[in-house]
């Protein structure tokens, strides 16, 4: 119990901050460009499972420190294991899938996830971008998914940018490799707002803690509706989105919520 | 008979008006917002199957009185539906079916629906202006998905909504609940124009004559197949869209409009 | 072999000019406005078929002669088969069915295909835009698919351009019929880039000079990705994506692209 109590624990090269039911996790990792090591992608997964159970956090912003919001995998960590008898693709296999589960958890996860991008995003630093629900530039982020430079394709990044932007614009990224200004993101649609550099941080707890400030309860239906409708049949859409409406019209929140719209008065959520 | 004839009719609070092939539709309950009662949904759903079946009618203009475009499901309505036995459930299903089914007849519609939003379309009044086949704005007009501020996401809408615009503005959306201005949900795609106030239901109808100029029958191959290749793998999509151009081509609109096409002359199509 | 050969030869409608690893395809046939004629459906098909095949070709640029790009299927080729017993339907179903063929072959083309768009793309001409992985466009150019002009809708069109662009903006397209100007086009995706008219093609070449630089292997195998995961549910694009990722991280180029990038000198590519 202690030692996975020890496991769970976010290391150094991942702070979380909790404040008013927004959780702050910062990537501390500066000297490796925040990469998403083993360490890393270890801090990540075992913080987003400890939130998905944590009924006190009602949003959650990602943001990191340095000049790099995320650089994506350790290749020199890669690198390393190209010894392995079997060239490293047990552990290739295993890291990939890894980070694959990771960026599956923030959608799983029932709070949105907003990231606050500081500096430079890239490969599956970029990807990390695409995945959070919203996302905040600074003018100073910058966008990349550049493994086209170095003979490895960024093929995971591009399962979530690909679902973010136009494919012309997906694959210009991914084919080029180019760095993209937080303006032209902000165009593209992969992140909803760009604010002056250092107030990133600021503009995004300020979004989390609007959505704090809701229903909790409405806010899991809603997002998990979101992205289990969205590859659906429009018809199948409309079931699927009308059941998960009748049972969140039952539940005591919208009861609650309506009510108090119809009295014009404040409503009080049922965690609150 | 004659009461089936009179269930068809719209009652006031949607008034239809035929002229040279093109029909506005207006929804005339300012006192409720326009509000998707079910009466407003018995209204339409039965109006668009009278559109269905009648030929005369070339293209739809889908417009409203008051401040309001459409204020979505009425809250009143179904509130007083939690004293019965069930709680409401069964009604709360009977009204989204309802709605969700009048939202997919716009889209199977044969004759395209433009919708002219004059005032602020919120919750399933936003979700209405994301399932037309266009949409003209007002610069007044405003968008917006409230539900979350009232412990009722709005997963229906969000169908609509995220099958229109980018995934992180569907989200912001949906998780925030800010009213949109029109230029903004122009920047989006979740309209097509945005025009001065007061001239939207004229350029809507300026487009919907447009349509209404060209042959009927094209325009109904073509609606219909956009919606049913949508959602398919590339290769079925080709497989659907070439047999249906197939057939296209065989009817007498495409003989005629080609042959005018090569003559330099214009086209007289079936049905005028 | 000799037959085959010649069939396979680009005839002189379509020139075919190689240069340090890029191809560039010119649709030179203004006089049918770069018709998709049967002569120029069998040069394309034959041209990529063979590009497929080239391990010396690293990029292709696709562009054309005249104030027309394309204007789509030859009407009076296609007109000239009504007088067939069967008033055409075997002729139709058959180049119908060429023209989608050629256009999956430029989606599975291991190279990257990146339109030049000097003047105006119709119809299946603005197919052709729509199904490049890249697109740069002259300030002359102009997209249209106004086959419901003519009483034949642009149904294959349809299928690449409501992929690439946001729902309404392509019916707006599909039901209008105008003539989009460049600006727009890159507004809503369709294309990647706006340059002075006369640039485009030096444009072009230059991305696809740049694409050519990097390995070949892995924007082949990023290419293939890109397609096959794009309309996969979020996991199963995940597991596809990350066992292509294993398999590129075994490859020669990325084990020698990293270990380049790590050492900090410039990286020599299998095929180079």
């Amino acid at each position: 119990m202690a030692m996975n109590a020890l496991a769970l624990a976010p290391g150094p090269i991942l702070r979380r901050d909790d404040r008013d039911g927004v959780t702050t996790l910062t990537l501390d990792d500066p000297a490796s460009r925040n990469a998403l090591s083993e360490a890393m992608l270890a801090a990540l997964s075992a913080t987003f499972a400890a939130l998905a159970a944590d009924r006190s956090v009602r949003a959650v912003v990602l943001t990191a420190v340095g000049p790099c919001f995320s650089s994506g995998h350790n290749l020199k960590e890669m690198t390393a294991r190209r010894v392995d008898p079997d060239r490293g693709r047990a552990y290739f296999t295993d890291i990939l899938g890894r980070c694959s589960a990771m960026m599956q958890q923030i959608v799983a996860l029932p709070q949105p996830v907003i990231a606050a991008v500081q500096g430079l995003a890239t490969a599956a630093g970029c990807q990390l971008v695409a995945t959070c629900d919203l996302a905040v530039a600074s003018t100073a982020a910058r966008f990349c998914t550049p493994g086209v430079n170095i003979g490895l394709f960024c093929s995971t990044p591009m399962v979530a940018l690909s679902r973010n932007v136009a494919p012309k614009h997906a694959m210009e990224m991914l084919l080029l490799g180019d760095m993209i200004p937080a303006e032209e993101a902000l165009r593209m649609g992969l992140v909803n707002r760009v604010v002056p550099a250092g107030e990133e941080l600021e503009a995004a707890q300020a979004l989390a803690a609007r959505i704090a400030a809701k229903s909790t309860l409405t806010v899991k239906i809603g997002k998990r509706a979101f992205y289990d409708q969205m590859g659906l049949r429009l018809s199948d859409a409309y079931d699927h989105a009308s059941a998960v409406m009748v049972e969140n019209m039952l539940a005591r929140d919208a009861e609650e919520g309506i009510g108090a719209t119809l009295a014009k008065r404040q409503p009080r959520w049922e965690d609150r």
